[in-house]
């Protein structure tokens, strides 16, 4: 037995909801630990024939209570909208020290509704959010390489117990990943400027687009620059929904400041200002240059 | 001799400009058909000596006169803010029946600035499009293979001279390019729509970001829906700067109605609405689905 399996903290986990995040992060856990049991709860009975057919996980069950009897470890791999509801259903099927962590894309409302619903058990409750992920969703989009090399941000705060929180982060580092702590409203802060406000902002051109009358026209002469600022539009719009919703009032912020540097941007446009628009441009090829060569 | 050979429309070209598309075009003709002769003007040295490196040219000067002397077809692979200088500087040394065409992104302002410089001339001017780019720049991103299968816009006016267009199309045709027509006030409405409004709320995106004093925090953790965003925040500012003030009142239009949407759905987050936020990014992920599928 080597080093990496004999440091694996849990031995039977529930995997409720196999998405794409849920499904990538079993099939990880289980390349790198192949003892490890994992069951699913998901409601939607393609996913769990999916989950099985895939290799995803060992069983499935469609109560939520069968699916965390016994298990040491639960992911919650749900949209943050569902989230609320299921710490509820949780509390009294679960065994009072089971380790929970979720993956959700907001992390200040997660912790609310957690400390609301689950009381004492709200220590083991550690809350995660993987930076990875893809336009495509659902059990047949996951791969066990999704997180490698890729950053999972953790956001445990005064409550939260310590061994919980090295146990998850230790599971996650055998899924490849880069485990970095932050504060809760530090990383909503944050996932708002360079994740929720860029799927806002691409989402509503393509809608704005595609809701004129000679969007057929217009759609065919779009070529490789609209096709990668519109990638993200074609994401899980339940899931945007739940994580705009969830992080409200950070992405308002965002939405203001972006609204603001676009009047300024208007304002030199309609004046002719050409050094101006020139110092924007450059000012943003600089630092777009520097992110992609991994000075940041 | 094959008849795609035969079939060359002209013998001798001077490039004005070894950027990235001139480049390509120049690569893609001589591969079509190596018995043509191309002499670029490029007022770089160091774009002078790679393009002689790369092969894009046979002949470089540092002179337009002596560049555009005995040649059938002027290329102006220039930024569109260049053009109107370049017209004026073409007069007196090109001869009368020199066809010219541009690879501009914006078509209305080039057409007026050709009108007003060429005279004469004017008919033998062919305003272009190819709608292929890439976030690179010069002669050493050139590549003989950049319009393949893609498409090139030609504005043709009423005084256009039908010859020296047919000639034009052909020699796209030949760099493996799909040729449409479109009217110069159309085009500059669709491609402010689907190209040069992309690249403003990009750029915008970036510099807010970029001007924040915990930048370096916030751009740690961009992946990959932003690396897709702002890729083309990373194009050209000159070349920007240039189509965004030629193409101002479309862009404006485009800028103004993008505007709505987005207040509109700051109105809808900000009222916590679900299903308006739901509705918006449904229409918006169907729309992007079908074109990323080539329906439209």
């Amino acid at each position: 037995m080597s080093e990496t399996q004999r440091s694996l903290p849990f031995s039977k986990i529930a995997l409720i909801g196999a998405g794409l995040i849920g499904g990538s992060w079993a099939l990880a856990i289980r390349a790198a630990y192949p003892q490890v049991q994992i069951q699913l709860y998901d409601s939607l009975e393609a996913h769990r024939l999916q989950a099985i057919e895939q290799g995803i996980v060992h069983a499935t069950f469609d109560s939520l209570e069968q699916a965390v009897a016994h298990v040491d470890l639960i992911i919650l791999a749900v949209p943050v909208g569902a989230l609320p509801d299921l710490f509820s259903q949780l509390i009294p099927v679960m065994g009072p020290d089971t380790v929970m962590t979720d993956v959700g894309s907001t992390k200040q409302g997660v912790i609310e509704s957690a400390k609301e619903a689950l009381g004492a058990a709200f220590c083991h409750f550690v809350p995660g959010h993987p930076i990875s992920g893809a336009e495509k969703s659902g059990p047949l989009a996951a791969r066990a390489d999704l997180f490698k090399d890729k950053r999972v941000v953790l956001t445990p705060v005064a409550e939260t117990d310590l061994t919980a929180l090295e146990k998850v982060k230790c599971l996650w580092e055998l899924a490849g990943a880069e485990v970095h702590m932050l504060d809760a409203a530090q990383h909503d802060r944050v996932f708002a400027a360079v994740s929720h406000l860029p799927h806002l902002l691409s989402y509503a051109l393509v809608e704005e687009l595609a809701s004129r009358p000679d969007a057929d026209l217009i759609f065919s002469y779009a070529a490789g620059g609209f096709r990668d600022f519109t990638r993200i539009a074609a994401s899980h719009p339940t899931m945007w929904r739940d994580i705009s919703l969830a992080n409200r009032e950070a992405l308002l912020k965002e939405l203001d400041a972006y609204s603001l540097k676009l009047d300024e941007l208007r304002s030199a446009l309609a004046k002719g200002d050409g050094p101006a628009l020139l110092t924007l441009f450059q000012r943003a090829q600089i630092a777009r240059t520097n992110w992609s060569s991994g000075l940041n």
